[in-house]
């Protein structure tokens, strides 16, 4: 069993410590390992050490004090810009503005970006996975300059854990889990998945907090809103666009 | 350092040996406690061993032998069915009918799919991602009777291999690594990260096969042509659509 798999737990307060050049190296180099589409390799990684430039991306991810106190963020971008110059040098004429070729190179990212959130763990690391680089990629792509076939898809925090939080609960296994085909849910089946996280105790104190009448109001009136995830379809869209990915 | 990561090979023949059960749920499992967003896991994991739906899967898999020879294909699903589901029992109005809303779940789908990948090379198994899950997905669908809200994203074939590749050679880590800010290529610099790639027997070997003049033509004009591209971005556009994440 990979330890690291089964003993994740996302990190949200770091140590200033700085990370070893090598390690930083071999961390990195588990995610140039990882499976890819076609062997094309159409992601890359940025690696921001710099302060005054982490705490414009700190400004970004919705100013998250993690991003200010790690000693490194790494921005996985789906990025066809290498792979079409070198198609041009070529004289071969690339085919990779458009969407199925944005979704192809984001999922090799987020296997390249897992592999090194793993083997970070691994060393004794801590990691956690930012979705805010998809809220203000516009922004992101400003800061770290990125040119045109260049999407940024997900960020890591990496660094020395300075908290050491318990294991997050997860739903039963038959929630995510379907044999054979889909298996639609019927409203005993919904209550029954759902029936541990809705009577736990921090539950009970979330929802006390948040003045709703249940945990699943938190998500759709605090968190996760439909003008919120309008507003952000609606700018990220855009930005495949202007990065020439929706032709 | 993880095995299973450095010395990963994407698997293309595999015996009928089966899969035990416990292994499979420890490997599930692995993809259960993968970092996800704002613990919602909206993504599903369709476990398909049944010989007929492997067949019809295979199909849709532009018929490669391995979808026919392992004994498990899993597609992890991009998933707020169940999320949805659960909200609206709860009298709390799900606004996840959006584009943010599919890709956020997609990276956790990715996210999990790698964890699995890589318990199941740990324990001996072999795996290859198929994206071709991408391109067939209207299908896939259907296959996998998947309701609305719920899109494949990625494909694993799982089994005992039955072959022993090398290592993949893959681009120098200053091809796929910036530092602080990306750094764009000069014609120099992309010569020189594609050399060693270019030089190969085997690249010289392709070329021969391919009757094309270089390596990027056999991707253009063969691998993954723009005509292909654009048929199968549109096909996947509708298939948002029609699962209601363009709203």
């Amino acid at each position: 069993m990979i330890k690291a798999i089964f003993e994740h737990r996302s990190i949200r307060k770091y140590k200033e410590t700085a990370i070893d050049e090598n390690l930083l190296e071999e961390i990195l180099e588990a995610g140039i390992r990882a499976s890819n589409t076609g062997n094309m390799q159409v992601y890359s990684i940025i690696v921001t050490k710099d302060k005054d430039i982490r705490e414009k991306l700190w400004e970004q991810h919705f100013k998250q004090n993690m991003v200010k106190q790690a000693p490194v963020i790494l921005t996985f971008c789906a990025d066809f810009n290498r792979f079409n110059k070198w198609c041009e040098y070529r004289n071969a004429k690339p085919g990779y503005d458009n969407f199925l070729s944005f979704f192809t190179a984001s999922v090799d990212a987020v296997i390249a970006a897992q592999n090194v959130a793993l083997q970070a763990e691994e060393a004794g690391l801590g990691i956690c996975y930012l979705g805010t680089v998809n809220y203000t990629a516009d922004k992101i792509i400003d800061i770290l300059e990125l040119p045109k076939g260049v999407v940024p898809v997900t960020t890591l925090v990496l660094g020395y854990p300075d908290e050491n939080p318990p294991l997050s609960p997860r739903l039963p296994a038959r929630a995510v889990i379907h044999r054979e085909k889909y298996s639609d849910f019927t409203e005993a089946e919904i209550n029954e998945i759902y029936k541990e996280t809705e009577n736990s105790d921090f539950t009970k104190q979330l929802i006390k907090e948040n003045q709703t009448e249940n945990l699943a109001q938190i998500f759709t009136q605090k968190r996760y809103t439909e003008k919120n995830n309008v507003h952000f379809s609606e700018l990220l869209l855009n930005v495949l666009k202007k990065q020439g990915f929706l032709n």
